[in-house]
């Protein structure tokens, strides 16, 4: 019994390693953006046969477990997702875990990754996953809305670069018959004008009628929607049911594929950035 | 055309976003621990019917995880779990991603997250996952050997603790018939002999006698093992094949339950804290 | 000499500690407050007889240091000060040493404080300076401009609470015939119309009338100012000299004790949180 | 009256911006340095005729200032100075201003910086100072004993190089009657052998000979020093005075030039680095 007394002291002699954790608080009044990278992701996609240069399955996926991060974690204005990355938007008047950094990161990367797994099948329902994936996650803060607009800006622009790039490089390597090497050889200093027009010279593609998916990835946002749904009541002053329409708002996650370079996005969804998130 | 012109110089416009990005680098020399904790598990435990106090299938599949995390990511010397928390151990003299705090946070926890649905199966045949759950990490750096060790410290001591109450208290309501808010109240102030006493005189439980998986916790460490294989081999100037035995050395995650508490832990394992690891 | 040999190369051997070096960068586009505060300087306020409450040598003593502060450091648009604390900020868009946090402390207070010594002899040319005073300072980040103005407004509304409460006390000491313990007790719990009532009733100060030096602080901001000079010049054409008036504009620190407090100030000097600065 | 009473509540209005502040406590059990140096003192030396290569008076100023911080400030173990900078190392127990890093920083600055100015005149005597200088300052962790003997063995081997390259640069110039371009010229690429067999050489000088404090610079530590004084006391048995020696243990900083690389220095001074300081 002694033994065990003692240990309970002990507790309290060890407890003073907790004063070596830090205060990671996030600084106030700034829009909180969490970004999800896949780790070693070219080995997972080759592992798993995905399909080049976009797996339409892969980019759903990613975007079902953006929805569920979104879903289970607080504040969360807008996500926005292409190739194997996620970005999160927390409101800059969120005070969600004291706004300390690791819980932001740690909650996003591990609702993701978790819900990775989880998915897959409804995604991949003829593909076993091999091996559970995992995630790189950062924080970045940004003092006013135009630097949160500019770093959205930021990856959709990376986004449409990559994927005129890799649609071009595909193409000529499944359709050209270019080895790989080959193609990157091409490729080497064009333009974008030039891929365009490699596109549709060579493969009779107009790159602006390929998805919207794959091009301009994928936002999602928080949109109130009018549910209407019948419903039989009875009156009491009468004697038969009645059916009648009840009608209520709900906030659903929406996912769209358009621009958000530009104004018409934002002006369209004001309420996205406003105080009432 | 233009258009894609004009967003190729868009992209390199968004780019001082970057900018925005901290360095976070874990101050050199200094042992650096992450900690993951199930995030809401005391819900999960509930919505998946976990044996309480102890679920050993729930504990398995943490170390089966933990066992994931060290085996993917580099320069983890130790691990340390108990319900359903688990702390991870970086060398001092790691280098590991530049020391940046989120990468070692992120890593960990999404590579537990999404082993922790990639393994349930294994664990629980019989028991749908019925969501995808979150875990929450953070890094603490701790200067010397000493603060390492009782930081593991506290994490036993903090093990042994609510394991002893745990096990009264479901001993009083499940045998002792009582109701958790009458269990509770027996329990408090009661010192841990008196938990002791309560299990063996009530209970005919003898406390040290309960599986060390439950009263110590998990440890993991590299061990190397000498691994002995017969190979068929055939030698130039003999006609027949000749079976001999090959022996080689291979580093292997073991498990283990016992007392890191106290100094005979690090005796027997020397190679756990050097340089070499 | 090899043992100079060996020193060299000593060097480059320890040359590895820099990387213990952290860097800490203010986040961008932030506004970057310093605030200095005299250290134990109720200390020093006795051992050089500061007169009470307030000692108008001292206040014009701060103000000459912080437009030495302002004159020798780039980039700051405005300091605020009262009593023995000074606040300067940065413009959110300055890069000066990269943002690092510990220059714009650092810097700003050792300035102040040799600054202190310096001109201590023009404004106390009677009272010789007994000992070096030491000053403690802080970074602050402010994300827009409304939180930069509200922490001006703050420490403008400090300046007031404490000059009301310090005149009101000291008036019932040394008119008053009251110990200070005596004026404390008389003072405890009284809100500031029942400051001002004693101050009129008994003593018949209308503290409206008190110096705008006291009740408000001490604002420094740089004004573009027109100097017009003579200047005797000889025309080519001429045979006499001539004196003509040459007028250029100059950026000088003016000293302003106004209210900050409201959108007055703000507007009548539009320049100050331009992005001119 | 009003207004008065709206300012009150203002106050509180505007004090969340106090939750802007962030924490920035120094990691515990890490030794904590502190650096100091001179801003633009090559301006400032040249404006005061400091003397090439060393101005003994300005050294001394240096100690001096370095003293008065090590006295005003709690928990600095040892102080290191040369050229234009200093080094103050604060033990790794110590508690100060609940480890903050902009308080260590800013409270050593500020005192170096008012004690220049301070004891200017004494060393100076002759010799106005013409405006106040500044300081930068800097905060850097050392988790172990060796790396903090590292970063002073770094400072102090950086003392010796720079101290050998201008002795031999300024005898060249000034005994040798090169232009400054012209002795850099000749020194470009040399060892340290080199350099001295030029001051040996050419000027006669035996680099070993020149003083310690140039070569070494200084080091401050904390000594108990026995002090013996003379006291008359008057016994109550006896009729007459007598004088007794009273001897008492007294803390005091003494200023060394000797190596602090290799294990010698410490060896001597064990109590530097013990707990007890």
């Amino acid at each position: 019994w002694r033994l065990i007394l003692c240990r309970k002291m002990a507790k309290s002699k060890f407890e003073y390693v907790r004063n070596f954790e830090v205060q990671d608080t996030c600084l106030g009044n700034c829009w909180v953006v969490v970004r999800v990278d896949g780790r070693n992701f070219h080995r997972f996609a080759e592992q798993h046969n995905f399909t080049k240069p976009n797996d339409v399955r892969a980019l759903q996926l990613m975007n079902r477990c953006a929805q569920n991060v979104m879903e289970e974690l607080d504040a969360i204005c807008l996500a926005f997702g292409q190739s194997d990355e996620y970005s999160f938007v927390f409101h800059k008047k969120s005070n969600w875990y004291k706004r300390r950094a690791s819980k932001f990161m740690t909650h996003v990367v591990s609702q993701f990754a978790s819900s990775y797994v989880f998915y897959w099948k409804e995604y991949f329902p003829d593909v076993p996953i091999l091996y559970p994936p995992g995630f790189d996650g950062r924080v970045v803060l940004y003092p006013s809305e135009q630097n949160l607009k500019d770093y959205l800006n930021w990856r959709q622009a990376d986004c449409h670069i990559n994927n005129l790039y890799n649609t071009t490089f595909w193409s000529l390597v499944h359709k050209g018959g270019l080895t790989p090497v080959q193609a990157q050889i091409r490729l080497k200093g064009t333009l974008a004008a030039e891929k365009n027009e490699i596109l549709f010279s060579d493969f009779n593609i107009n790159y602006n009628n390929e998805p919207l998916l794959y091009r301009k990835g994928s936002v999602l946002i928080w949109q109130k929607v009018n549910e209407v749904s019948k419903k039989r009541i009875k009156l009491p002053n009468e004697a038969d049911e009645k059916e009648v329409e009840v009608s209520r708002w709900r906030n659903e996650i929406v996912e769209l594929h358009c621009d958000i370079i530009g104004d018409q996005f934002w002006e369209e969804h004001p309420s996205i950035l406003s105080d009432a998130c």
